[in-house]
């Protein structure tokens, strides 16, 4: 076993997950991520916490969605009571094909989360943090050789974050104190509200309220959204290619959107209820350990030079306590390139152009 | 895909676990199982019941036991709470070593087995089947071909199991009305009490309180065992070989045990609690589809001409309402060939002699 999925395991179970002696644990594996599974059991057992495997399987859900009749139960109790007993979920991605759901309708998809909103909510009521296993697919779709694309993952992942975390706080800072964000580049021009939220420095721990890893952003939840953003980066939402999207708000709402590939996998989303159009997030990329785009979320959104917006839901951690967000049953991350012709300002000050922070050389207020 | 996987799958959904729309199911799936998760997954998408699936590991398994120290937490909440919350649950077995437990101490197996009783009685509590798709690794252990196993796996389960079950009812009537049962052979003569108990006719279908796929022989749960047994059938425990078994019983219990090979793996079965001791299941196989050992518990003991004996734990469908039967964390079960020099005898009368039962042709009183 390469020495760097013990590595990548250590890291998600401490680090990431915090994960302790009697700490009830889902560990969810997918198809081809079998290896870094066992590695992570082992980590579990020194640990003295109890595990529960499950399966990810895209092709075992593309199966079972399309056989369905889209009348879908609500909150399954065995899988209710799954989440609700479990302190820790940790999910390993890996599949053997990227596009295994690109033939189920999105408002299957779209009917299945929906129904299963309490179970979602019990996950995130968890240390939960979402990673991937580097697998043939995942090389594939970031048109890399397997070799090739293992070293890139494990640059992102096996990262000093507590480095990272320490100059991230920049960032968390100027957004905490700031009321509106702007962004503005070639085709986008859109005002935001934050004033109130707290943003989270994704530091790839449950610390830090952060729940992936790799991680590398500082987000927030916005609010009132008003103007056009595009979106250059290649996506794949549900196993559809989504290119070259463009978004109109108004009032805080999604009022028209196309793309240039995939719009009805983008209308699905924007369909499923009414806060899937309006913004759940807003994220900003500080990550240069991820050095090219992957056509993988997961890592993309956090790539420095970069900027996300989600529609759907908000992460409870950007919000004043007691109080909730835009809610959804989608979350879907949506980014732009900002290293060219680009700026991000936070009550009309910039703090970011063309890719470079106020606090680092080279910057040009 | 095969087209006998789909009817694997369809037999194991209906048939078996009598799955309807509505119900709650965990499917447990083999790392290579996937292809029959996937036609299950069907299945049940189809019928409308909601699926959960896990990942059965034994290489999971062997990391997280061997790396923890066997103080193991009394049956996890998170892992309580999937199968109190289950109605069925589908074991796809299919693995890629059926060695890949081979080097975990069977005490830490029987500790973790221990801790988990009340997760295996929330289990045993759904309409629970266990079936193993054909892999490579199956294949191997029988000492076939693959294609040749596949055959012969489908043969012995995609079968005429109301025929079956129908000509098993003879025996169960036997067994049912009888009070002792004698196994005599060369280097065996065990008498077993039956009295007060209830055959299963195991038909492989829960409609039956039968709960393997294949199955096909009728079982009941002995007590006051007493004498000498020889088991002559090959066969896996816990990942290790074990041949040629001797038990001897006094009172009930073993009172002395030794086998050809593993018998260290024997010896860690019996000493899990005192019920590892005693006779768990005496079972009678009458599935004449399955034509040789295949080194596979679940197709050996269904075997005609065979029977088995399980120390450990009793099954519920044979005790009378209310009445618990032998308690064990174990269930481990051991084949004799009866196919020559061999007698089975119901209250002094022989109802199979050298494999040919009572009530077919070329039967020898």
């Amino acid at each position: 076993m390469d020495e760097r999925v013990r590595e990548h395991a250590a890291v998600l179970v401490d680090w990431s997950a915090q994960v302790e002696a009697g700490d009830d644990v889902v560990v969810s594996v997918g198809p081809d991520a079998h290896d870094l599974a066992v590695a992570v059991a082992r980590e579990l057992g020194e640990r003295g916490a109890n595990l529960l495997a499950t399966y990810s399987s895209a092709e075992l859900t593309r199966a079972y969605l399309t056989a369905h009749d889209g009348d879908f139960d609500e909150d399954p109790a065995h899988e209710l009571g799954l989440y609700e007993g479990a302190d820790v979920v940790l999910s390993i991605g890996g599949g053997r094909n990227t596009a295994a759901m690109a033939d189920v309708p999105g408002e299957l998809q779209g009917a299945h989360r929906k129904a299963h909103s309490g179970v979602r909510e019990a996950r995130y009521d968890t240390r939960w943090v979402s990673t991937r296993h580097p697998t043939r697919s995942l090389a594939q779709q970031a048109g890399m050789a397997y070799e090739e694309y293992r070293d890139f993952a494990y640059d992102a992942i096996l990262r000093d974050w507590e480095s990272l975390a320490a100059e991230m706080a920049n960032m968390k800072d100027i957004l905490d104190a700031g009321s509106t964000v702007r962004l503005v580049k070639p085709g986008t021009d859109l005002t935001m509200s934050i004033e109130g939220r707290t943003a989270v420095n994704s530091a790839a721990s449950v610390r830090y309220d952060s729940h992936n890893l790799p991680s590398g952003e500082v987000f927030t939840a916005p609010y009132d959204t008003e103007g056009v953003v595009t979106f250059d980066v290649p996506m794949t939402i549900n196993g559809a290619a989504v290119r070259d999207v463009r978004l109109e708000f108004d009032g805080g709402e999604v009022v028209d959107f196309e793309a240039g590939e995939g719009e009805d996998a983008l209308g699905a989303i924007l369909e499923t209820d009414p806060g899937a159009r309006r913004l759940g997030e807003l994220g900003i990329g500080m990550n240069r350990g991820i050095d090219r785009f992957t056509d993988n979320i997961l890592f993309d959104e956090k790539m420095g030079d970069t900027v996300h917006l989600a529609v759907g839901r908000a992460y409870d951690a950007c919000l004043p306590e007691g109080e909730s967000g835009n809610e959804s049953a989608v979350h879907t991350d949506m980014i732009t390139d900002v290293s060219e012709d680009a700026r991000l300002e936070v009550d009309g000050e910039v703090v970011q152009r063309n890719g470079t922070f106020r606090w680092e050389t080279g910057f040009e207020g």
